[in-house]
């Protein structure tokens, strides 16, 4: 059991960085239901597990998490039909942090997402990009790249938008705020 | 984390037994989904629970419970409406076994349901009930009288036709068939 509050950024890459041989973990995962709460399952390799979070402030939110049986699993995932995503994780240090990218596969095909999380708003303000990263948009704060959304409405032209928003000067935050 | 097999029996009784001062637990649940398997949170005391359950082999399912934070219960119960109930439940033993009489309130009012868990079927085939339960209806089979079942679909009419059966010649094992 683990209860925690996120503080995270999470930015769209136009291309993947040099993954080489890194490791990575085929994520499943689907949604009972989401909006201001939330209650997902999740297949990680051998491992699954059952998630609730909750809206809290600004870029921050409860979650509770328990690993279940396979069998449990199973037993829930027809009834997340139509809210579902499947994507490659790729997670290694880079500095004092941990980065986590995010290779969508599926519906979802072509969107890739860097994510990374805080210990405090502090260090979240301080964090500056790697090289690799150049181009990429911020989408921390835009509720439509959040896995819930994407489960359940898929891209809907977003990447279009995002690369037309590229070529346009950019606010100095790279928040997408349209 | 637990995981196990249930082995139980199950009688709706026509009065509950003298109950004096026995402590008791109340207990409100509620389904996200429920049929061949399904998925219940519920709060007893301050303490609050998530469940899965799947249908296993006949009178035996696969269960899975964990202790989840209030905030968590709260986030969940919202999406339950509809597929709710309350009760209070009285726990004690007598000779080795552990009884549980549940006294339904709410739209189940007026429904008393004793059940107990065994460790083999064995031992579930030799139980013999105590006296103070004579009249006792056995309904370990009959699926309109699970928790997931009473929460969605209420009483309609069960007690009356329990009650009518009682006056007539019960078939010596007292499941109730129809």
């Amino acid at each position: 059991m683990k209860k925690r509050k996120e503080i995270e950024r999470k930015w769209v890459l136009a291309a993947p960085p040099p993954l080489d041989d890194k490791p990575f973990d085929e994520i499943r995962q689907g949604y009972l239901f989401s909006g201001a709460a939330e209650l997902r399952v999740r297949r990680t390799g051998n491992h699954c597990f059952i998630t609730v979070k909750r809206e809290g402030t600004k870029a921050a939110r409860d979650e509770w998490e328990n690993e279940i049986p396979e069998w449990a699993f199973d037993a829930i995932w027809p009834e997340t039909k139509g809210r579902r995503l499947r994507k490659r994780r790729y997670s290694w240090r880079e500095g004092r942090h941990k980065l986590e990218l995010d290779i969508y596969e599926g519906k979802l095909e072509g969107l890739i997402v860097l994510e990374t999380e805080f210990r405090s708003t502090k260090s979240r303000d301080r964090f500056v990009l790697p090289d690799w990263a150049a181009g990429a948009i911020e989408v921390t704060e835009d509720p439509r790249f959040r896995n819930e959304s994407l489960a359940q409405h898929g891209l809907r032209g977003l990447r279009r938008r995002l690369q037309k928003r590229e070529k346009e000067p950019r606010p100095e935050v790279g928040v997408v705020t349209e």
